[in-house]
């Protein structure tokens, strides 16, 4: 495994490792998994989803500054390079990138890749700019590492939304791949951040993905469930939670993030949806959701 | 040479010409020029050379509805795909690529390549938008087709600006080349808008190359010239058309396009400086410029 420092590194040895691949006879494909490091099981899988379809496997580390906000969590975002270098191996990654800000920002950049609507709700609108320097970023890890696929976790769902989008938009020829959230066996949706939760708050943040099952168990029970019903059972259950702080619990269209009248029956909609949860727990503010399509949700025939 | 209409054809076309150099030996360098048609000699100097150092060259032609505003001249712009493709016949072109609007935007995009500051004056200032939709299709059009360096004319001085920046910033591995101003025999710059000047019109239009020429001879002159004694000259020289309407008339740093104190003494600078010209000449808006280093002007000796 090489770890590339910077971008005239990486790009050497990707076009090192593309030429050994020509020279076997096949042209090779490149796999991007682009993380923020402090690597969980959750990166692992996507590690793993790329190995199956690309013959070098990229993943970079990198905290971006720019999607953070100011009074948001930058400075203090785990980092742990050993660990994360120790598991890329594991998972037989080929090329670790691994910039320092100074290399992806040399100056403060002028150029920002900007995808609208979608990113007007959920985490866009609670995080201003975000998604502004996601697109931004991963623009750029894509023009350096120039993949064929590149893989992201959906538990980053609105994130995967505006990446599809921007490379539809941009002609990027590049496959984006969303693999399924990986939880712990208690629910929990893992993340870099669930670290910084003590104990307490941990075992309350499970009314996360509790409320996400009782959403889908109640579709096949309730033919007429509503998205207002959907709503209003959100807000009560995060609501057993008593440190819970919910700043949203929506249900829109997937991927298209339209919102939806709270009088809308959900099986008869043709789209696909996503459950969509952000709340805080103390400082730590997680998210976690779950796509599916109402109209393809089994009955569950109760007996009188 | 090959005539791509859509965005699969012309990557299919790259791809096997792609092949067909790699068999011969050598990885096959691609060169773009992209364009909105209507060309003319200053188009055929970009494709020459493209032709210089790129294996394949590449022309778009495309007139990009996102760049223009809405009481622009979009619907108007000139067109005459014949006599293009004879022009980039004769240029030795190897594919041109001539995408219909519905291919190049299937829907409207959602996605946008801003850059920041640069954008803020001349052209940018006057035509709210213009830059946004540049650096768009750009980098579209640099997605689809690959290319290793793409040409640029400099009469478009501030778009070469934007395009270098944003190159820079999101690390496109391609080669910004900016190609010469190509003049009538009497100084008016090419432009596929000139087709709009009546025959006074277009006589009086060559204030602008004359107001120019006028700027750096003074600078021979007078030692300490300033930046607000050439604003004077420009308004001035300008003025004696009876028809013409300034946009702008300015000095700026280049490729910065920061703006300049009138009581700056151009010879102490240590940068470039681009004059720039936007002036309305009846219903056309011409453009032209000139950029120049003003601490190595020489020198004019005056015998008394």
């Amino acid at each position: 495994m090489k770890v590339a420092r910077n971008i005239a590194e990486v790009r050497q040895w990707i076009k090192q490792l593309r030429q050994q691949h020509s020279q076997a006879g096949g042209e090779a494909t490149v796999g991007l998994v682009p993380t923020m490091g402090f690597l969980h099981d959750g990166h692992a899988s996507l590690m793993r989803r790329a190995k199956q379809t690309s013959d070098i496997v990229v993943i970079s580390i990198f905290v971006n500054p720019i999607q953070f906000g100011p009074n948001e969590d930058f400075e203090r975002y785990p980092r742990d390079e050993q660990r994360d270098l120790a598991l890329a191996e594991r998972e037989g990654v080929d090329i670790v990138f691994m910039p320092a800000v100074e290399d992806m920002y040399p100056t403060p950049t002028k150029t920002h890749v900007t995808v609208a609507e979608l990113t007007d709700t959920l985490c866009g609108a609670s995080r201003p700019g975000h998604f502004d320097g996601v697109s931004t970023v991963v623009t750029k890890l894509f023009n350096i590492v120039k993949p064929d696929a590149a893989f992201f976790g959906a538990k980053d769902a609105q994130q995967v939304a505006v990446i599809k989008q921007m490379v539809i938009d941009l002609n990027m020829d590049i496959d984006i791949v969303a693999c399924p959230i990986v939880r712990e066996a208690d629910g929990l949706a893992l993340s870099s951040r669930n670290v910084y939760l003590s104990a307490e708050e941990r075992s309350q943040a499970l009314v996360l993905s509790r409320s996400l099952e009782m959403v889908k168990q109640r579709m096949m029970e309730q033919p007429a469930l509503t998205a207002g019903d959907v709503r209003n059972m959100l807000r009560t259950e995060i609501g057993t939670s008593s440190i819970a702080i919910i700043d949203y619990a929506e249900i829109m269209t997937f991927p298209q993030l339209e919102s939806l009248e709270d009088d809308v029956v959900l099986r008869e909609l043709s789209s696909e949806v996503i459950v969509a949860l952000a709340v805080k727990f103390g400082k730590t503010r997680l998210i976690d959701n779950t796509i599916f399509e109402p109209s393809l949700t089994p009955q569950t025939v109760v007996h009188a």
